[in-house]
């Protein structure tokens, strides 16, 4: 499997995917300012992986300040630093809220921080595995399966989610169709490589072409990933998840969102609480370095869009498919 | 304002629309083959242009064939060969149509035919006018309007369709929302450039974020293009204004589409009856000459989707607005 994150010896080594699958090259994250400005220029992405990818990053020059008399102010800045780096993706705050815990308690020792963060990692790998087991589930032979994003091992650190799906059970696929996911091509740069790492047949897509391949009866399921989930089932993924939904939903073609149970925030009653991420205009009028916009055009750039819980048939999670309402029954661990 | 094509002394001269706006390159079109390969391979596209284009190509070489004693076989192989081209957008066909007949009547006299092209222009220039005067009827003061792909002057020869009632009725704007408009971003180029040199407030977004600019109550009205419009109203248009269509629907936001009355397809009764051109997965596969996927990757392009009728609130024509149903009233000339 591919491998996006490489812990040793409290190093971290990350693939850069902004370079995928052009360049498969893997950088040295040395501090801990590093791993906040990969995770803001989205070096790592993927909601999953940015989850694991802080929980080792918190470990980046931890050993120095836990000597500090005023450590747990330290560490909780830190905490703060890494929460801020994006709001929308939730495992990110679901890891750091494990490790405020140790800070509360006292815990001074670099090992209990680094065992918590391997036991997480590990426990979302063997996660992704059920969640690819529990996804067999919805699929059929010969399948024909539509995804949006990037949701494999690279965004996961494990087989994926979404993804993950389709490659533990493709003997079931007949065709994968997966949207190029503009602004940043997670889809044509990095669904491209892994599905063809996994020799799965499957096909690129221009986003807006989603519909036309519904109208001709193209596609029998959807699966995608979520960056966030609220108590009510409401998502936030990748914008673009919510128009997929609207025309599913449309055509009677079943949407499954599959996803770790930690990506549920149960402090969010229905998206309306989420906050969605607005980045910088100029990063969508470039794709990997050509100008697609002149200077002068103004250009807004959300991250993310909100699938309401009503077009979505089921969850795909670790402890079995959720289907609506979703209002009871959500649980952490 | 912009011209993106000059006829004089038999001679046309294009602005080469998948240079723009980085290059302002005009090229003269110097032979029949030129003609088909322009359109083709899109250095002239937006359907109300390609039909003027395609009137205008057809002058070329005109003269030597119409001194041939079989000169009508060569001039239906040229019309068919015009025909050929592109196969959804339908003013090609109407221009084709009319000199057809003359054609058919035996007429062997340049001028003839050269009228009839400069003709079909002008009419379509004044028939511009009319439509933006018709489209004020349906905005307000401060509205913010939300359209697809390139209609402007750079579409059609004239002040614009769906740009066109932007421009003329730019007091009552308060925002314009224009998508990038994959696989060509005649959104991101050739709408930034009109827009611009407009003075026109807008905004930039990519093709998805549709969903969640609509999610945000940012958007009152959205007016596109048409290239083929059914007599039921189902209409044919760049891919993804089928997806435009039923997210206005969900959000209970007006659709318009403007468009001259030649771009109406009296011998469809509905959609179903349309071909929707597939182009080659490899032009999806990079963006102005940067790859987006590796080479490996197999991709497909529809380049048009269709909008049922029932999404469309108006068809805003040069002979006033049209609503629903459409099976009567529309009518040619």
């Amino acid at each position: 499997m591919i491998k996006p994150l490489i812990y040793k010896n409290n190093k971290i080594f990350i693939l850069d995917q902004k370079k995928l699958p052009f360049k498969e090259d893997y950088i040295e994250i040395k501090s801990f300012n590093e791993v906040l400005k990969a995770i803001k220029n989205m070096n790592v992405r993927g909601a999953p992986l940015i989850g694991i990818f802080a929980g080792y990053g918190f470990l980046i020059g931890l050993k120095e300040v836990l000597k500090r008399k005023d450590y747990k102010i330290k560490l909780k800045e830190r905490i703060e630093k890494i929460k801020n780096t994006r709001p929308t993706a939730i495992n990110l705050f679901y890891i750091m809220d494990r490790i405020e815990k140790l800070v509360n308690e006292g815990i001074k020792d670099f090992k209990a921080y680094e065992q918590e963060v391997i036991k997480f990692h590990k426990k979302e790998i063997s996660n992704f595995e059920k969640i690819a087991d529990e996804g067999r589930k919805i699929l059929f032979k010969d399948v024909r399966v539509l995804t949006h994003c990037n949701t494999g091992a690279l965004a996961t650190g494990g087989i994926g989610t979404a993804l993950g799906i389709i490659f533990k059970n493709k003997d079931l696929i007949k065709e994968v169709y997966f949207t190029e996911t503009r602004p940043y091509m997670q889809g044509a740069r990095l669904n491209s490589y892994e599905l063809y790492k996994a020799g799965i047949k499957s096909k690129l897509i221009f986003d807006f072409e989603v519909g036309i391949i519904m109208q001709k009866k193209m596609v029998d399921v959807v699966i995608v990933g979520a960056d966030r989930i609220a108590r009510n089932g409401d998502t936030a993924n990748k914008t673009g998840t919510f128009v997929i939904s609207l025309l599913a939903d449309y055509f009677k073609i079943p949407f499954y969102v599959a996803a770790p149970i930690s990506t549920f925030d149960l402090n969010s009653d229905t998206g309306e609480d989420f906050i969605i991420e607005e980045r910088s205009g100029e990063e969508i009028k470039k794709i990997l370095n050509t100008r697609i916009a002149p200077c002068y055009t103004e250009a807004i750039y959300f991250s993310f869009d909100i699938t309401p819980s009503k077009f979505i048939k089921g969850f795909i999670t670790e402890k079995g498919i959720l289907n609506p309402p979703f209002n009871y029954g959500i649980k952490k661990d």
